[in-house]
């Protein structure tokens, strides 16, 4: 034992100490202050790490080990509590500086307004963006009673950006009528309900692009993940999840970032909600990066 | 702001104010005290009304808002602790004034002995009644440990009440034996284990006629309702009571009331059983109500 | 049973329903989004009242009952998630428009920056105003992290607003050392540690003042408060703060408003916290208003 | 190992296998149907027996061990769910047996209206006995709501059948005006908030006197025990919980029953409330019996 | 009632007191200290007993009632915290004696290192032996950070012991690359993933041999059984796994042992895990004993 | 922001990343497998780290601030799980090399146990070295059920490594009767049940002795630490012990070495214990380093 170094901490599991020669940048988004119902996702990355001990390093789904893929684990960006605006504006200056050295970015989730600024640092590298976003809420509010920045706002602003044709959502089960009638009208692409097959339709037409993922835990059942702020019955299953993410790794879309949102550790005693969310960082690490 | 107005409180998301125009009267039952393992559904209908502020108001199933079915949060029924007569003959007194107005009753327990006096009142309005009951267990005791007032009780009062041939359940996978042979020799239905197919053959056979429901939140599997007070494992998802609760919304019965009963919220640190109860009762409300 | 009432739903035990009549009013602000550590207090006021069924009407410490004092709860007030500004400008005009009309205001937090603009219309009402504080933190901060609106500022405000001279802070063990440099050097009372013989001794120095009395529940040991977002050990018991707050209601000083803050329900499986803070609530109305 | 002897299963630790030649005899009476606000207390003797594992079998404070008085658990009585009096009526049948074989009644609640059919069964075989009674509630209602029977009646029912002077009460700090009142007119010994001091000064009045003890859990703080039905803010600590038994151990009075009741686990996540009850089952044991 | 019996105390339901004329001996194997991530299973076979009063005695799946098969309740074997080894020797003595009084054991876990004694035992008595492992990890270690006896390594040792072609996988999603590629090359049976599907290929070529069956309650998806130590998503349902035993029950195999292990309870406030294991104890018993 | 720099990860608050010009290291003994009542203070050190940063930097009792003390987190010793003797070696050898840069050791546990090793190391360095130890427990056995390396043996094997009269234990409320007969015979001081007011008297005595403390965080009341393994009603409150911890700092006994151990997170869902744990670590880490 040497106790000239630096102690790892808490990071998740396997990661690398070297940040040049990382292909992955793992960072966390401790934000929830925009969210309306319940708050607490702040505290996902942290769990996530902590829980991802009990993970093995071997994909029995993808027959890769962790160690093939190089990624540092850059901690929880420091954000200002109650201060939207200027969180999210260190967040794009985070993820700007990561892609500018050729970083995959691979965030986790805070509330899933910080795949807000995620994207716009994405779409000012990538031409011809697409994004695949599964989560159990529309999230195309223009506003959430006034507030313009708000965890019920990303996806609408996502598709200003990079235009409504590139968004691509799947398990949809809540939203107001005006989301699914502007998504509609706008050519936008909404799976009610469903995940995988729809998914397997639309992969190929998106074979060769950049592609963001974008991953809200609540797109899972409440019983397969009742650690987060807003469940909602009627979701996929873990294993379908999995299932997703595995479709896309054989797929030939060219993902370039991604990330995993929403998680909520205190409103799950038991902690399997962070413990699957280990698991798919962990999956989507090694299906995502080739 | 004006101060001069009541509070609205914990209501129902959505609710009415106003009684004489609403075609619905939502109503909790807190009774518990004749269950014979885990007490505490007398706190569900007040938690389902909490957590119902985290639903969107649209049914993205069934493409309804609920603002279009106009109803009425009457609170919970003051019932004596401890003395079930007493308690059925307030709730028999309270539905029957209800019918008396022609409300559509929309019952929240409470253990599942509440149904018994809804449906004294319900068959006293409505020749050729039936119920549809959705269910981990058969409930079909005629007493349990000596007392007929049971919560292990209530189906079998009812099938004596509107013959055995007008009572179907679903999804049943708990129960004595003597249940069972009873039902088979009186004529009444039960599908064991599953709901949503068989639910497809019987609904085309009860085209037209007045029909009750009433659910059991433990007809769900333990991890889609852990927060109820006998769960049993092998139930039905939240998915699955969701398509079966539409595919009556679709079918050509004529739902003359319903209830949703037995959410105990301290089994669930999580909240989920809660939140998934109240939009199931969302979904009764859009989809049982036309 | 008459339908044709409005339901008074999830109100504090024992409230009155007319408005004008009475002589308190109780609200809540249910705002959490400038904390720093854990979140949760938005939904503090809700689970106040809906455990306040569990107390007696009767306070044995102060030989009174509650229809002795006619108070009205007027809810939670809708403030915008996410926006610390507009959330405080709307409870100061909530707040002015009460005193506009005579109300005793007695709020419930939510995070205690909702006291800070609740001070600015009291102040705007009662010259020659003074504060008793109870709390863990000193809450002196300039800002935190860059932010001036935060739940470690409130008190700062309030001194810069009323004179730090009648600003008494009780209980206080935990704060930055420039904070209690800070509040030594602009003549503030800090009473660290202890809250009862320190209230003892202060309170003949205010008598016939008109006084503002902020409890955050954190004053309390983690062992009597469990449910809040910053638990801190070393505090005092509840029965030390029942006494503390029937020291005030023996005394001479004329308490003009009141408040109790930071109850975090979901840190405190067993509800004990807000079972004692909606007895905390009873006392402060029974022994605060005369 | 001999497979021939039935399992022990889940007893009080150190409990005696053989009951003709116990002194003691430890039973359960798992009926909560009565309480108003959270029930659950039909939990807590097997809850109690299961955590007594993690006791000593010695008490440091009374320098006695387990093994030096022989006791007998007898489980719980099977009371019938719903139906409190045939369960009041199998309660008292039981401990009057026990009374007949001399022994010494230990029981475990349950809700308080347990103690009631204890009482009459010990004032049939002790002239001249006394009770004392820890308690954060008064219990002295005649009904509650309309029924006589119920968890807020039972000292009253106590105190009529010994005669109210013979009835000595600590720690009262929740109840009804007219409870306390009708205690004043009556005789009847109320001390409010305290135990020990007050302890102290009657003991030694009742020197000589057969005397029954009856604990209601929620005595202690909700700080020592959150795991209650009701609790109650500003109770004593278990620590002067202790010493109070061990007073009375050290009295001159004639102990010759107990109980603890009102152990609800459910709501204690922790499992300190049962805990902290199976140790002050350890101390009435080798305190109370000579 | 007779006080001179001894108290049943905490047993599974309908257990039979004669421990001669049973033919199942049903015991607890209270370890968890080898465990690399969350301990507590030693806690499981106490509340699977103490929640096993909320079942029914019939199966509504078998048609059988517990009536109909006479089994013991030993209870948990008393072993020594901290001691593998000492506690495994205890464990193959106890099993090796109710082998040569013929009995089915029926066990419960405590963690999966449990199982390598009991089939110790079991391969001393039965030729051709085989086992159906269901499970979410392979277990297949030689060791764990050096240590051969390790919660990792059973499935391992028992290959070694009775030959890797007469071990069979079902279920498996975490473990080592070398552990998959270990199976492979020695010709063991492992299915990825599912259950019930590969299992009905496999039974046949089982037909009439002596196979002993061993569940880890983790094959479960978390959200069907979230208390246990090492929880991994993507596993099956509680409805699966119920028909995966009465496949095995329909089938010709000879069952002549099976166990249940990794119930960890704390980490499950709900309880549902418990429940769950309660009923597959059930039905194993039920379908597994002719 | 630099990318090149190790994320510092879960450490405790104000941590210093220099091992060579820190004066203390900060270590975790993440160990359980002896316990035998409730495992899981494993998790113990990574809790209290991780809530640290709920924590002021400065103490207001001691007016010192954390910048004050250089100290390095070497993080959690990595431990074999379920072999005792090489987890002790280990800890052993950890410590011996601290002692040899001349590092104050800061340990946090686990179990009680690991205080073990670090006497054995501390010993060796230092003569005339007197222990403190606050405790509910005895910890004075032989052994456990025949072992000898047990959480009950820790302070007896201390006892007899630097002799008993060198041995001062506070607030042990709990052990076997023989252990307290071994400690008057053989000269060890026990102060039973109080910690402050027996300590004030012996400090005196130790002016100007190396002294290691040991806290085991039991010897609070389950009150103030639920989130223990063996919760002992009777025991002091944090308010006591952090006057304890002060007592210590203002006295003239030298301090060479402290832990902290037995926090088990999963029993308090409040987390309160660990965050009372990391203030305690605090106030160790400002009141004993001069």
């Amino acid at each position: 034992m040497r106790f000239d170094e630096a102690y790892s901490g808490n990071v998740f599991i396997g990661t690398n100490s070297d940040f040049p020669e990382s292909r992955v940048v793992l960072y966390g988004m401790p934000m929830d202050w925009t969210v309306s119902y319940r708050p607490g996702s702040r505290f996902g990355p942290a769990r996530i790490r902590e829980v991802s001990i009990g993970l093995e390093e071997y994909s029995a789904y993808l027959d890769r080990e962790l160690h093939e893929v190089k990624y540092f684990d850059a901690g929880d960006i420091p954000l200002p509590f109650g201060n939207p605006q200027r969180s999210l504006d260190i967040i794009e200056d985070f993820v700007t500086k990561l892609l500018a050295e050729d970083k995959f970015p691979l965030g986790m989730g805070g509330e899933h307004l910080v795949s807000w600024p995620v994207m716009k640092a994405m779409a000012a590298k990538y031409k011809d963006l697409a994004i695949i976003h599964m989560d159990a809420h529309t999230d195309l509010r223009e506003h959430y009673e006034g507030e313009p920045l708000s965890h019920s706002t990303p996806i609408r602003k996502i598709a200003e950006l990079i235009g409504p044709e590139n968004v691509f959502s799947f398990g949809i089960r809540s939203g107001m009528k005006e989301e699914f009638e502007w998504a509609k009208n706008a050519g936008m692409h909404i799976s009610k309900f469903e995940v995988l097959e729809p998914l397997k339709e639309i992969l190929p037409k998106l074979a060769g692009r950049p592609v963001y993922v974008t991953i809200d835990i609540d797109v899972l059942d409440p019983a397969h993940a009742p650690g987060t702020g807003t469940v909602d019955a009627g979701g996929i299953t873990s294993k379908e999840l999995l299932a997703s993410i595995h479709e896309i790794a054989r797929s030939e879309i060219n993902v370039v970032g991604a990330d995993l949102v929403e998680v909520a550790p205190i409103y799950d005693q038991s902690e399997q909600t962070a413990n699957t969310a280990s698991k798919l960082i962990r999956e989507m690490l090694l299906g995502f990066v080739k």
